[in-house]
């Protein structure tokens, strides 16, 4: 692998689906290497968690030969990196809101929502829990897009990660239709280039790695 | 209230404690406004929850007269007006890996740790379901603090992020002798002139409020 080509460890439809995205957007050339996220290995037999420490994607070797993980860091990492894709305000207030946005969806919904209902281990008790703050949480996204487009004035990277995570609304029984405002802005987005083209490539990709689970179970 | 003053929503020992911090750390003048989260009020009888929609403290009205919330987004705002202090690293290396310790405190310990085990209404298959998350997350931190002093080459926001978080652990029953890095690296951080200062004038605000909020049962 040649050092100065950014490499997205990735696995289909998951949250690292939101810096496929991102990079789309950016134009930047990138090398997209699958994550067995059961066995947590690559397909050359590498141990994951020696590259992610969670053993969770994403995790991007950046041109300085950096691994970094975490969505926030490595969506900030791209769009710092294709400036003219403008991925990230440059305001400081505008970049201040973008961090707020990124922080929200990583611990309100993506943790606190999202990561206990679509764990097939977590107990009853645990998404009855997880389902009771839902509301609230859903809320702040309904008002938010009630008077606008995107998260912030234009596309950024945090749209790429909240399509990406509402992605998982029909897998855990949410209803999007409930809010109005964030189901116009879900369909919105999916008809977007850089969506369109990235969730049909990994949903195509998360079939069959679904077949071949479903080979390895019989 | 003059709006060229920064206001810090707060709770004693919650994770507005972490801004607090950097504001010390910092040098900048602000204004320290007592949240009671049990109650979602200001003292002057403020619904909270029309500051900060999900009724959360830190929320941080800045000299823009901007309401932030979420702590990496509000604590990289006061590094950013605190230049001189150093709070945040400018390389684009470092700052990449400041996001993403950021990212990793507020979603892997913050939320999917802490707020959990903290929640008195949390039932325990939730605990339980929680607890298992313990061991690998922190041995992350367990291996950074092995060869270094802060999370990244000195202070910044990320260690007044995760010393607060750290504070939490005894509530929680988590012994942190378990791991002798982490365990040296807090006591350490408790030590120092802005954390010390911080969690004693906190701790003190704390047990007013828990001696206020036992006569209101009474």
């Amino acid at each position: 692998m040649e050092n100065s080509i950014i490499n997205l460890y990735f696995a289909p439809l998951a949250c690292s689906l939101a810096t496929r995205i991102a990079l789309y957007e950016s134009g930047i050339d990138a090398q997209y290497t699958y994550v067995d996220l059961k066995a947590k290995r690559l397909a050359d037999g590498t141990d994951f968690f020696q590259i992610s420490p969670l053993g969770q994607v994403p995790a991007l070797q950046t041109q300085d030969n950096l691994i970094l993980t975490e969505n926030a860091a490595i969506l900030q990492y791209v769009a710092d990196h294709a400036s003219k894709a403008a991925l990230a305000p440059t305001t400081v207030v505008q970049r201040s809101q973008l961090h707020q946005w990124l922080s929200f969806i990583g611990t309100e919904l993506h943790k606190a929502v999202f990561v206990p209902l679509l764990d097939p281990n977590a107990p009853e008790a645990v998404k009855a829990y997880t389902r009771e703050k839902i509301a609230r949480r859903f809320e702040v996204l309904q008002s938010r897009f009630s008077g606008q487009e995107f998260l912030l004035d234009c596309f950024t990277i945090a749209d790429a990660y909240l399509v990406t995570v509402l992605n998982w609304a029909k897998p855990c029984n949410i209803d999007l239709t409930q809010w109005s405002a964030i189901h116009k802005y879900y369909r919105r987005l999916l008809k977007r280039e850089s969506v369109a083209k990235a969730v049909k490539e990994e949903w195509s990709l998360y079939q069959e790695e679904q077949a071949r689970y479903a080979t390895l179970v019989k």
